[in-house]
């Protein structure tokens, strides 16, 4: 087609566009932004890191091992159990004729005595030292419900972070919806996916690695419409005392009934760029970002994210985030949806 | 098709969505945002008038006829000349032959004694009142040069409005690209267009009507590659004294040469719904808003406006806008160009 207002393949066009307008690299701040620096970047839907900027809250001088064992003993912890740390991930499932599908993997959740749950981390995380041989098999934990878990089942541990972040409460003019505290070990990915949030995320302890994609990229994704599943632990030779605290059965996916509202999902793995691609995929420019100890990252509403973490020396990963409430008006929210409705025909 | 993911027709579920997430009432402000308030609605990209805001500029207090012909008498200034008041517009060219094209109309430019000027607008206002017969053959006469004018045609007038808007200068972190005076009565229409400014409007005397559509509207537009025109005069019996005064001769649309590059532009106008439309104008929800002296307007970068105007009791109506660079970085601009690729392959 020749005429310029009408584009062999405006998908195409629209991430290309966007990579010209935008730069992948991050931009590194040196100190917090005023509320108006941030509504800038707000405005713009684009990150930025802040180096240091928690260094000097409580959690981040005195969190380790040794301090939340003592401070939280053996107090009862919500715990996502997967095989391979895939917690909510795009996960293959084989029936029992040998057919695969790909599901939404949800984990196993258990109670765990906050101890057990930590030294288990601990001892694992040893184990994959390369002088130790790496055991397969094992099970991976993750705390990270999400469900503003710093203000409720970690109460205890809430007075050693900031409240709120006050250039976003400014800025924003609300309070988090929700605070989350994240703790695992290297086992542990976060599959790439997006959040309705505008997401102020600190590092504590250990590093995260962020690998970051912008809303327009959703083309770029393999969005697809996966059935529910869920890890079971299934009944073992040393268990049925009845406790919550059997942790040996084997782990079994167990995908939920055909009438189950199926999760759309991104399937394209950007370290993976060859597999699960669509013909836009190659376009993706995706912008990557480690956080240490007292980073602080702004993580804009719609960015996929799929996040990856290295322990500290004792063998832990443990961080914050706030979610605010984004704001659905305006144009970005239902682009968005209009860039995934017009994919979706096209792929 | 039954997948949500895939609706009927993406471009009516996008307007549909912008529609329900937000309103198409203009926000009324008491007193101006402070910086961060505006640039939340920058982030938002959503327009609010605030009433009375220029009341006490000495632009406001002290512009009138009197004053303004004492203040520039004869001096020189460009005026924007056309049959029916449509300069920048959408027209029917009708050639030798008969048929009919419609073409983007610029207007005659002319330069005109500011007195002279001023006395044609208002002896034509008050020919328009409803005792006078409606001289219809009558020119139009409209400086409108959008070229940063009120620093440089009208500098002699600067000092009598803010050199900038603070809360704009201030969120936005750049002085303005251009301030544009704009003098002219009823009889002109400035028609749907967008600008990719964001832009300040000041209103000083009379009033200005504005009919606004956002961004999300472009499929609505029924946007076309129109050949340019230019108004010409004739010479007249009158005429051929050699000076730029000659104002006698008839106007002639003047069609550019077949290479000339084709101008995009609306061919809509919410006003006359049901000429030119698309199949999704009629989903446009128009805001509209109504300037008095004093009055300020923030029009967002890329939202369609249409302006037409009412005179004060003198017989003439001004303003004064503020254009400051818009941010092509970040998702807004990329989407837009994406919604226009789609929308001009489904209409
Ligand atoms: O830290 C993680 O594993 C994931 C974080 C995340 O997805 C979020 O903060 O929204
Ligand atoms: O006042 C007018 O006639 C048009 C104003 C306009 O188009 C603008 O300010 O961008």
């Amino acid at each position: 087609m020749d005429d310029p207002q009408i584009p062999e393949d405006p998908v195409a066009e629209l991430i290309t566009n966007y990579n010209e307008l935008n730069s992948c690299i991050i931009e590194d701040l040196d100190e917090e932004p005023s509320p108006l620096e941030f509504m800038r970047f707000v405005a713009r839907n684009t990150p930025f890191v802040v180096r240091g900027a928690a260094a000097d809250w409580q959690a981040t001088r005195t969190w380790n091992v040794e301090f939340l064992k003592d401070f939280l003993q053996d107090e009862s912890v919500n715990v996502a159990v997967t095989p391979k740390g895939n917690a909510d991930s795009p996960t293959v499932f084989t029936d029992s004729e040998g057919n695969t599908t790909l599901v939404f993997a949800k984990p196993h959740e258990e109670d765990q005595p906050f101890s057990t749950f930590l030294d288990y981390l601990i001892k694992q995380e040893h184990q994959l030292q390369p002088t130790r041989p790496q055991q397969e098999e094992e099970e991976v934990r993750y705390a990270q419900t999400q469900n503003d878990n710093l203000r409720h089942e970690y109460l205890a541990l809430f007075s050693h972070v900031q409240r709120t972040i006050p250039f976003a409460r400014i800025a924003l003019d609300r309070e988090p919806d929700a605070i989350n505290l994240w703790i695992g070990n290297s086992r542990s990915v976060t599959a790439l996916h997006k959040d309705n949030y505008e997401n102020i995320y600190v590092q504590v302890t250990g590093q995260k690695h962020f690998v970051l994609l912008p809303p327009v990229c959703q083309p770029c994704v393999n969005e697809q419409m996966l059935r529910p599943a869920r890890y079971e632990r299934s009944s073992s030779p040393s268990s049925g005392n009845g406790t919550n605290t059997n942790t040996d059965g084997r782990l079994e996916l167990v995908v939920e009934d055909e009438k189950a509202e199926r999760v759309p999902f991104a399937t394209w793995d950007p370290d993976l760029p060859r597999e699960n691609q669509t013909r836009y995929s190659k376009l993706a420019e995706p912008m990557r970002v480690t956080l240490n100890p007292g980073d602080m990252l702004y993580l804009p509403c719609m960015w996929y994210h799929k996040v990856s973490q290295s322990c500290s020396p004792e063998g832990v990963c443990i961080a914050v985030n706030y979610w605010y409430d984004m704001d659905f008006s305006g144009p970005l929210y239902p682009l968005s949806t209009f860039v995934r409705s017009v994919s979706n025909r096209e792929i």
